[in-house]
């Protein structure tokens, strides 16, 4: 999950929260678009575009299994790679076993792995250590958060070149000659050599543009100086605003089944800790 | 989601609950395991035991994309069916597009699918209208809640003849002599024609006795007469107690991590309303 | 392949062959169907009736990378369980690595893994060693060709105990109270433990019965005391008339696009060396 | 398949053939690789570079299920798009059904359809009556053989504008303003927007290299002014120098399951006929 929201909250608990924040960055559809979603995309695109590296039978490590992780797994996966995981999150862990990966230690792979994947928010998730014990050609690149997962000033020392092959592709290249490498210096894959569909871009605008418009016409003491979610029904605005692409129908409920089911039938149709 | 739940809310609503309960249907491990990914074996387990039907090529609709519906529609797209989806939620019905299936209304495709699965919680999700339309040989079952989304009530009339071919397994016979295979009467398919895996088993009794030994312990107070979702933690409880099981290696977070992310160590690892 | 298929060439290599023969076991519209699509699915079906495994997770070996092999692998891999490859055929094994399987020999995982699965034609591909050495609780079967796959007869050792659990099902137990889950006796789990869509009955029902005809029909001298493949056109035919099935459309060439292919229009569409 | 084999067939069937040639293209490694495997990641790396589409929910027709077709169907369906086949041969039909494809004609889907690839070999395979019905903001591209498979000559005319967006990419813009947007101008997208992994070329360039070794050092004879395909022998050979690029681990056969099988323990280890 986003740093940037974390913040937010620290801020609320440290009562340094001067207005009411809406958590955009966590609604249903900002996070299935622009991480799930968007993210099984563009780490397949991010790779073939600095590297032209073939996915068929190769051994990647994602570090992380939240959507990011489950994106970049899912794309891999299905083109034909060998994906392992790892995780601090017993939860996630469970999940990526039940999807088919191997949840491991970085260290227990790292000499057998082409690629390494970091989608954690945390930092120094791949040290220098580890670096020198990755195999000649191998890449590393970062989908998580800012550019701290990747120890990349630790690659900076005097025994160590640098070569520049293309434009955010550099050859980091050990004294006996071993090859890493590094995408976009470490920072993030998806915005430095991909490109954001203008799909996923419209539900996330429409997403902060609707959390403006609920902040500014909410009456007078709705929201105090705290981080809110958007509202269930909004999100479902959200989604249902993009349908039409998909030529997608929607089904609606019966006067009875509404009744049934306890539910308005324009919504919102599930209970705030539904997970989807 | 469950209805049992659903009615456990209504009664906290109406002041009409009279102890604390837990809602052990929402915590993580319980929704996406004896939900989600056993569904994804039973449906397939299901309809084999019960119709020996082939998977591959067949035209399949799955009436909601829950949790259930997820696991049902992931299966039989992974065996080669062409899965259609209705939702009445525009963000499950968004995931479904993204997801690789069409959004339909049940009624566009009535007429050419060889099977019909519900799993919508709700009554009445196929009526006799829709079963009259059915192909020759079509399969009709439920992986939702109770006996009631299916009308089955509404076959049992003189012109339709039912006849019985093995366990679990009615042919409705119409009158030119179309049969339509309903199974287990309209009842839950992955409980009456498939048996649940003692890993599901394990966590679901797992989730269970942890909330219970939580009432039991936890201080006066703390719990009201509400109901309450499993702490965070338990929930990572249950998930780590059977990493084991797949002999999955978590990382553990250094203290400057730890830091960093502003967590605990040993967890909870991710705030309530993360979804997974 | 077959080996009922290769005593027919070995007759005719050694001249003993008295009658032409069809080979329609390695018809496409046969290899496809009764061996690839058809294995996919009960493979899942065999282990599940039989032991109501869970497969998400799971790690699972399988012994042969042909057309068997290949349908066992995608179905496991599909629903979520981690699948290794052993072969002897490097163009087999290179297939594996590209569908996103590691090519091990089976002592490398041995110890690991939850379930083994022969689909090789070979004999004693798994030996009383490897046995000896399996996790307890792990399961053996044989989707391959007669029953020999399995070492089974080396288990029938005074120092292990056999329990027949259900029927097809028995449980091998080592002097330290080790089980070892045996299908079938080692026989062919998709014809012992599960059953055959009558589609597939149908493909392979059809192609018999018009090699039949072929030879019936053919010309005198056509066809020699050899074994020949069923003509590429009646193996298109098999398959045209199972369209319907499915409500497939073909596309007819244009005569200028039969001219500019040099086809006739009705087929045959392919060489004979074709692989589909 | 490709034409340029076609061509050689054709010379060799009239008598023309003035050297023995070997049909390299139809070895399994350069089909597989060259075709099917590489394709699965050309076409999703293809459309992205020159579009940015996303794929998740599109609706996408690839005309031809042959390796290259497969390969398309595979990627895309993996990445969430909704995938339709046509097809003229019913063999390769009856795959797609099983592979989990509706198989129409292009007819049935062109007002819908958000993306047509053309992977037949053949000629006008979309012709401007069908462009003329294609939605706004279509993508149309070739991945089969040569310029012919879209009717590209019949958008050049007075009543069309074709604005050039980017290299490779042309919108072709209709008198009520509708955009339908042309890649590579039907040229191979795969050799004109994206790259072909050094792996693949590895393959292929080994492939062709035996293949000449072979025609040189065959004895007097051996070839003559015909076509050939390359030695089974060869082909497994080529497979095996590039088993160790995964890390694969052959399984060798012992003295005693070579003479069960037949079989030489250093191959080749399947019949001419063998599909793979």
């Amino acid at each position: 999950f986003c740093n940037v929201t974390l913040w937010l909250y620290q801020l609320s608990k440290a009562g340094k929260l001067c207005v009411p924040a809406m958590n955009v960055n966590d609604s249903v559809t900002k996070q299935k678009f622009d991480n799930l979603y968007c993210c099984r995309e563009s780490i397949l695109d991010g790779l073939k575009r600095t590297t032209d590296v073939m996915f068929g039978g190769k051994q990647v490590i994602v570090c992380g299994y939240g959507e990011v992780g489950k994106g970049c797994c899912a794309a891999l996966k299905a083109l034909g790679a060998i994906v392992y995981v790892t995780e601090i999150d017993p939860i996630c862990a469970l999940q990526a076993c039940m999807d088919g990966f191997r949840v491991v230690k970085l260290n227990e792979v790292i000499r057998q792995v082409d690629v390494i994947i970091t989608c954690t928010g945390n930092k120094n998730v791949v040290t220098r250590d580890q670096l020198d014990r990755m195999k000649n050609g191998s890449i590393v690149c970062n989908m998580g958060h800012s550019n701290t997962e990747i120890d990349v000033a630790s690659l900076r020392t005097p025994e160590l070149t640098w070569e520049r092959v293309r434009s955010q592709v550099d050859h980091v290249i050990w004294p006996d000659g071993k090859r890493v490498i590094l995408l976009a210096e470490g920072r993030l894959l998806n915005l430095s050599c991909s490109t954001v569909p203008t799909f996923v871009l419209s539900i996330t605008a429409t997403t902060q543009a609707l959390a403006l418009i609920e902040l500014y016409n909410a009456p007078e003491g709705r929201y105090k100086q705290d981080v809110y979610l958007l509202p269930k029904k909004m999100d479902e605005y959200v989604a249902s605003l993009h349908l039409a692409t998909f030529d997608a129908h929607l089904t609606e409920l019966s006067d009875e089944q509404a009744k049934y089911l306890g539910l308005n039938k324009n919504g919102p149709f599930k209970p705030n800790y539904y997970r989807y």
